[in-house]
């Protein structure tokens, strides 16, 4: 047997890295590290600018690896490269508590890993969203004499990612956008978890991406032919008008003669003895964690390279700076996170003698009003801009070579348009925005979840956030909905219910895109008209819930009350003022912000002792206990909506002022 | 100008039903019906096999209007064709409170509509869920000789339905699984909210569908080239063994002359002289719901029509109930949703002498012990089989050429899964039931609110139901997830905590899907193994909740427990009592349910007076308070899980008995 060549060292370290560790753990994905070893190895080794010594450099190239359970085969690249944050030790605690490298790559555990990835599909749509911040960036900053933006994002993605119809939603959009500096790896092994593609996935991949505007090209044997995947990728990075799907033909499992190519070696340790075999298999002679010296001298090449790269854009970056030192000012801002001064003025302020606007119309104004003052929004709807309100004005349509505008088209694409969103947010220096109706919150929430999950500053702007909506019926209105996002740990969901707790929601949610912890916000907006309340301001939003108005004294009873409601408690509390009851009404724009509040301000806003509170919130009860408390009612939705007129829908489920007085009456015996 | 032909009048009368509709209830979709008018008349004139006075007549031709907002459409054609359902007064209050003609179709509404649609791309997909219930039925039924069940499903649907993500998931394994009797046509109109497919959907929809291993025509004038529509549909049905898709290019609104073509016409009403103008345009006499009396008697032929395809079926199945009387009982039982008598006690029970097991394969163990007994079920895993344990032992997996099988391999697809499984239970004759790890619930949110607000009868196999679950981390661990399911309306959502509520939760969701309101079920179970406990049965879990343990008189305390941590409760009452402590145990495993018994259960399971109550379930609290109330606690979730093993997770987390012990004590104080 001849000796192995450098590359097969090096290929094989990564494969018995992945091998090793998912041994220790007694869990684990190793077949997908086996086979994709090979274009990972070509892939960072000749094309992949990074600086391993600083993971944070702006203009590194993007890495996602889409098929996430494969993570080792991220993990062995960050420990081969040189990053600090995966040394041997964290890759022999894999996959235990708080370490390093967990189950699944988690941008918010491991420095150098760009994305949360795992659940299938996410990552090439966050590759998509990658590469649109990238254009844009590029098109915003870059000078015809200096180019401070200009990278690559590159995504490795399995039979599964292709088979979510998330991915199809993300690439349809990339192919049509021309994106020509996204180039994703098919990792194309024929296997899933159910043993081959042919029970179930027998379309032509290649095809489909054609179809999508894609530049496609087939590595035939992803498991040797490495001068093949290099061509491809170069010829890929050749075409810059479309993006490239490469599909490379490989073997899950490589190397393990009884496992590979079989679905046994997709998700489980391999076994002491087919761990053995293996290495006699690939003439691998080290034990577990030992790695050949040359390889690892060969692998951390990386540093020296990714300091020079880093250095020569630093020296192009200076001369930038000097020559255009406003635009080096806004995008150093951009790139750490740092608003305008002041920003917060250009927020909308209103009186009760403002006419009364839709939320989602407050919203649209509100957006319009920061688009200057916080220049890194941008976003858009899904195919719904002129029923969402997201439009800004003043700038045109993000398309194919109109990189520059900050108004996303997304189409009808949901589930993608999230997952593109929190690509934009983790890629660094732009704030983005997405916008559906509440109800097909149903459809993203996968990427949703991600958002909080990651960290993502994604802003969330769902308008038609009720039954009031009217004719669409019940499949367009939200019940449940509400419910099942305040679960969401992590996201901000708040329901505003005029135009100055609209212009709160946007401060707190844009603050939160560039916190030290980010989170995403989701705002939830009325298609219908609402007054314009007494008692309302952009500083109490903040507070999450609030006294909107009181009678002097303990109050006998509280109305609590959001967005649309709020009004309806608003006018209840005054008649049954009149009748001589003191009334309090409390104003929960957003939960999740009121529970982090002291347990004094709760208090003073929720006494313990005044257990007759009457919720009026037209949703659905879930999750509501906590504040209608054991004395308490609540004028909730049973069931789903209907198709009728707003109004009358309205006051067919009872969300009128006389019975909130009435249920308030009845409450207070 | 010459006399307006029959067919024009026909497709003209379908146009101004939905215009005059439209602008009566000003609100509502016109532009779809205008423009795909010729191909509805076309297909359901020329093609379509149904019988108006039997809309239930079992081997109808299925319709499918998967862009649901243009439901005129299908009201139109259900009026014109002789359906009671859809008078013309029905259509004089078109998405009016209680109307038969809400703002999208909805199955439990309308006699006539098979599927709730709306919600983009839903239609298509349980399309594919239609015709796979056709290939079963028709392989298990049909004999050489005589054929019984020999029906298409026929589906029109739009640019929107195609740029979302669950289209291409079903349609993609529709070509896999060759389902030749499912036929499509594309409403090519090149118009969506946003304005031109131009702005976002720019890729090579034909390509596509040909990827996926569909047949695919192109009719170039679908306004008024009627001949080709009919050749392309007549083509597509002489194509047995693929679906067909036929891309019909349109005009939007077409007729109108300022507003065809535009996206103006999509959602809003024509308004008074458009409607005035497209009269003229169109050269229709005939004021707001007055029809032709050439046309509607044309029209009305389907009346005659349907009754002699009916009476030709019944003679053929006539035939067959003499020759195969066996076959046809059962034909007749899955039709009529008649479960075998004592099917129930196919269901295993067990003691706590029985080897503990992970409810998933408890859940197995049902799967195929009523397998024999409910001969209707069929279903399948979204790619993880072996991990969610659904795999039927005793028959084969349902492949294309193999239809008479009962595992059903779907990919890793869940949105297209559960859409499908709606389209399958909506056909009416079988139960299907389909599976992923509970924390993908998300990725196919959009289809279980419609299982649930379709009264589809379909069964969800949820496994990994908890962080429990262990190494493959957050993304993979259900934290929010219970909360966002039981937050659904008429979904039932279980969490068996052994063998006996494993087989009383399928002895409920079985029964749930042949009731007179068929409900889904979601049923969550663990990974893990858990003990077989003193005190379950199967009757209890029909409660919904109930007293697993008790202490004499009243209890002190409350352990509230579901699913895994229900052992959790169990063991730490016999300690605390030990101590002296009156401790009551009760398992939650469905709260609706429970919410469903009367107020004096309730009361004697979780009396009012005791407020002490300690929760535990590996879960966010979202919703609990409605049961740990003002004076409870529990041990639950917040935020993210982590990856580790599941052991160590749950240790961390709190779920442990001294931990329930030690709450409790401090609880009880």
């Amino acid at each position: 047997m001849p000796a192995a060549t450098l590359s097969e060292l090096c290929i094989n370290s990564i494969r018995f890295l992945a091998i090793d560790a998912v041994e220790k753990a007694k869990s684990g994905h190793p077949g997908l590290p086996m086979g994709a070893a090979p274009m990972a190895f070509v892939l960072w080794d000749q094309f992949m600018r990074f600086n391993p010594k600083n993971p944070a450099w702006c203009n590194r190239d993007r890495f996602v690896l889409s098929a996430g359970h494969g993570c080792m085969l991220q993990y062995a690249l960050l420990h081969l490269t040189g990053y600090d944050s995966v040394t041997i030790d964290d890759i022999k605690q894999f996959r235990q508590w708080e370490s390093k490298t967990p189950g699944h790559p988690e941008n918010f555990m491991t420095s150098g890993v760009e994305v949360t990835t795992g659940p299938l599909g996410q990552g090439i749509a966050n590759g998509v969203g990658l590469a649109m911040a990238e254009a844009h960036l590029a098109a915003r900053f870059n000078q015809p004499d200096a180019t401070i933006v200009d990278h690559y994002t590159y995504v490795i993605l399995g039979d599964g990612c292709n088979m979510e119809g998330i991915s199809g939603e993300a690439c349809s959009l990339a192919g049509h956008l021309g994106l020509g500096k996204l180039i994703a790896l098919y990792d194309d092994n024929h296997i899933s978890i159910d043993g081959s593609t042919d029970v179930s996935f027998t379309e032509d991949v290649s095809k489909r991406f054609e179809a999508y505007g894609w530049h496609v090209l087939h590595v035939a044997d992803g498991n040797t032919d490495l001068e093949g995947i290099a061509r491809a990728i170069a010829e890929a990075k050749s075409v810059t008008d479309k993006p490239s799907m490469i599909k490379v033909t490989t073997t899950i499992g490589y190397g393990s003669p009884n496992k590979g190519n079989t679905a046994d070696v997709h998700g489980a340790a391999l076994g002491a003895s087919e761990v053995e075999l293996t290495r006699k298999n690939l003439s691998w002679e080290f034990p577990p964690f030992e790695l050949p010296p040359d390889a690892l001298a060969h692998f951390r090449k990386a540093v020296d390279r990714g300091a020079s790269a880093e250095a020569e854009w630093n020296e192009v970056y200076a001369t930038y700076k000097s020559k255009y030192p406003t635009e080096a000012a806004q995008f150093e801002a951009f790139l750490s996170g740092v608003l305008p001064e002041g920003w917060e003025k250009s927020l909308p302020t209103y009186t009760p003698a403002d006419k009364g606007l839709a939320t989602r119309k407050h919203s649209e104004i509100t957006l319009n009003a920061i688009a200057g003052s916080v220049p890194q929004l941008l976003g858009g709807s899904a195919d719904l801009t002129h029923s969402n309100y997201t439009q800004l004005k003043g700038t045109g349509d993000f398309q194919k070579g109109q990189y520059v505008n900050r108004n996303l088209k997304f189409g009808v694409r949901e589930h993608g348009m999230g997952a593109i969103c929190n690509g934009i947010a983790l890629h660094g220096g732009l704030i983005p925005y997405c916008a559906t109706f509440l109800v097909f919150a149903d459809y993203m929430r996968g990427a949703i979840r991600l958002s909080a999950l990651a960290e993502a500053g994604v802003i969330y702007v769902m308008t038609h956030d009720s039954i009031a909506l009217g004719e669409d019926g019940p499949t367009h209105q939200p019940v449940e909905t509400l419910a099942s996002l305040r679960a969401i740990p992590d996201l901000l969901v708040f329901r505003p219910a005029d135009g100055n707790e609209t212009s709160g929601a946007y401060k707190v949610a844009i603050e939160n895109t560039v916190a030290a912890k980010k989170r995403p916000s989701l705002l939830a907006f009325s298609r219908q008209n609402l007054p314009n309340l007494e008692g309302t301001t952009i500083e109490k939003v903040a507070t999450g819930g609030y006294i909107l108005s009181d009678s002097e004294g303990t109050p006998e009873i509280i109305l609590i009350g959001t967005g649309g409601e709020l009004y309806l408690c608003a006018e209840a509390a005054k008649q049954l003022r009149e009748a001589g009851k003191k009334v309090r009404v409390v104003s929960l724009p957003c939960w999740e912000l009121f529970e982090e509040q002291d347990a004094a301000y709760k208090e003073s806003v929720l006494p313990k002792a005044v257990t007759k509170r009457l919720v009026v919130e037209a949703a659905s009860d879930f999750g509501w206990h906590r504040y209608i408390g054991d004395g308490g009612d609540m004028i909730a939705i049973e069931g789903f909506g209907a198709s009728a007129p707003g109004n009358v829908i309205l006051e067919k489920y009872g969300y009128t002022v006389d019975n909130v007085v009435a249920r308030a009456k009845a409450l207070l015996g």
